[in-house]
């Protein structure tokens, strides 16, 4: 595991502060992380503000990596399944769309074509089609790259470009049944967002994103993302979510739908976001779909204080991809694998599951790992090395190392 | 139905106002109404802000009936399940508790007797006990007085006095068994917030709640919700939860957990929070415990703007209290009954759940109208008229009546 420095602080004293009585409590109210260590942050290795468009955000919950790539603190997810939408990651390929460039968000167009009636629809008439709530989990498909050692370029993300959302919209199935159906000769879904600057090369701005045909049986295109109005940051008025498929797929300020007999040819599809081999390149590689299990712990871990000795709880998130999750394993010695207990609701296999582990841990250090089994598949010792550091899931990495007193 | 005056307004310009670039972002990001209606409220009906306590909240979801009392509007409850934190109505008996008085969260003290082996444990030891999460509806027991025609005292209401949330908590067994088990002879868990001012009568300013004993095995004291530290405004650092039950058994600040042969004999047990004949009150008077099966239509509403003819998608919210809900039908004409669909993950029982059901809205005016059934019971057409207007359930006046063009 690389190492990584991070203060040791002894935060057993006001660990959180929250609802306090000023317009600081905007931000305090949703902190979840130790005051210090947040200081610390600021302080040391993370002294970023959060640019104009996400100022909304909870900055003490964040990591900024750049004006266009912010992840959560690994303690930062929250424990109650779905992320609170002020510590859900940034992942920003092109800028987000301002209220002016986007207008009235009822009036929003989506084209729909490669069907038998291809047709444009605003975004009202998208919402009287129908309606329904999915729960995915949305995940950068370079989540986890900061612990390659070849230095691949992007945000060095550990954990925290990651999120469980309950998202509202139409169920595509419902688009297309309103187009006649679907076009003979279809192979994918291929969704395109609007927002690449006029004046950039539409052929390398463009995030055109084509998935497996048969994905728009379970897709949505979203308005709502935990309760609220899609925020402009996260794609708002209208993206698309392809449960169990990375983020990049979830196409923001979605212009287009359409179903089509190849993948799109833009640099987003041909070449960008495929899985490579460490020197090499091409659309001939894998591109991130289907996200593979994982599974990570979230407490306790190197942020959240001293882990005092006897039983502990040991909490984390466990993911499938578009597999139902069977069981997670923990491990506090490095070897051992005990099964971890499920906890909270099912929210469908799209959804993260928690899970919850109970250890008696003696005073000394502990290795705490976790490992995910759904449909079949384990998640692996070690990392898949490729060129742009995408799709870890192996366990060791995602292990933490706490000091117990 | 009581008549309510709500502007008109054609909000197809401009519905949502999300993400905007500047700090004005932080409430536009999740608000959920349309501005001009927001305005309208502000100008006429409502022009009170919020108390500083909840100065993070949502300004425009909510309408301010008193320092004390503040309710989602009924397009603002969200429609993906859960209700975003920032919208979550308020209702005090006693002041929030403000960081100074609550100190370090963690050396936070629960006394626990009426067991075994009576205890105090600080809230870091009863995150050591264990960990869970669930999904229940947090309700005033007085939600929808402000139907009742015979003017009961207290928060007009309608039905924004409600939400669903998603606790993490230790559970109360986790607790008992680690006093030793239940002290023979208990009847009820007694549960009490330590936020009563010291000046005033602890009799008549504790909010201590008693519910029958058996609840315990399926309660848990909460320290977070919606995936953020439990807030102040909702209690913080530890609530109960004691699921299915109205709003004022969730005892807030919670010190004291206690298993009793009689229920306690506080005025907020004794005799407030009893469902009496209009002119009665008393002790003998049901107490506002379990939440009896209830529905309402969120979208389309007055607030929601101009419903144009042809397909439309009415949703809304569903919740049997301890019960499972079992089917929700929809009238548009104030008489006929059809299915709805739910959508949408289940929760477990004690989650509303979301329904969707499809209509063909000629032009004209509509009366709209919800009626659940949970394990056997179904809603009441009419209210049943009490003192204080509690436990309405009556899907008559939780109707709405909407103007198709």
């Amino acid at each position: 595991m690389k190492k990584r420095i991070i203060k040791k602080i002894d935060t057993s004293k006001r660990n959180f502060l929250t609802g306090s009585a000023t317009l600081a409590g905007v931000a305090a109210a949703t902190s979840v992380l130790p005051i210090s260590i947040a200081k610390a942050n600021h302080e040391d290795s993370d002294p970023k503000g959060l640019p104009d468009f996400i100022k909304w955000k909870n900055r003490e919950a964040l990591i900024v990596h750049s004006k266009k790539g912010i992840e959560a603190h690994r303690s930062a997810i929250g424990e109650s399944i779905i992320t609170p939408i002020r510590n859900v990651y940034i992942r920003n390929n092109m800028p987000t769309m301002t209220d002016a460039q986007i207008g009235d968000r009822n009036k929003w167009k989506l084209s729909v074509e490669g069907v038998k009636k291809p047709k444009t629809f605003t975004l009202a008439q998208l919402k009287k089609l129908g309606q329904t709530t999915i729960a995915t989990v949305l995940q950068c498909s370079g989540n986890g790259r900061g612990f390659f050692e070849h230095g691949p370029k992007g945000s060095q993300w550990r954990t925290g470009a990651a999120s469980c959302i309950l998202w509202t919209g139409v169920p595509v199935k419902k688009i297309v049944s309103a187009c006649g159906g679907i076009a003979s000769g279809a192979k994918y879904m291929t969704c395109t967002g609007v927002d690449a600057p006029k004046d950039l090369d539409p052929k390398k701005a463009t995030v055109e994103r084509s998935v497996p045909l048969l994905v728009y049986k379970e897709s949505i295109l979203a308005w709502e993302m935990n309760g609220v109005p899609l925020p402009n940051a996260h794609g708002g008025p209208l993206r698309s979510v392809p449960p169990g498929y990375f983020g990049i797929n979830n196409v923001k300020h979605l212009g287009k739908l359409a179903f089509t007999e190849t993948e799109s040819d833009v640099k987003y599809m041909k070449t960008s976001y495929r899985i490579s081999p460490i020197g090499k390149k091409g659309p001939e590689y894998p591109s991130c779909w289907e996200m593979p299990v994982k599974s990570w712990i979230v407490r306790p871990t190197d942020e959240t204080g001293v882990v005092k000795s006897g039983k502990v709880q040991i909490a984390g998130v466990a993911m499938g991809g578009t597999k139902k999750i069977s069981n997670v394993r923990v491990s506090i010695d490095g070897g051992t694998w005990k099964k971890a207990k499920f906890v909270g609701p099912y929210l469908g296999k799209y959804a993260w599951r928690q899970f919850v582990f109970e250890a008696n841990l003696a005073p000394g250090s502990h290795n705490l790992a976790s490992k995910a089994t759904a449909g079949g598949d384990s998640q692996p010792e070690l990392r898949y090395e490729n060129r742009r550091g995408y799709a870890h899931n192996g366990w060791k990495d995602h292990s933490v190392n706490v000091e117990v007193v």
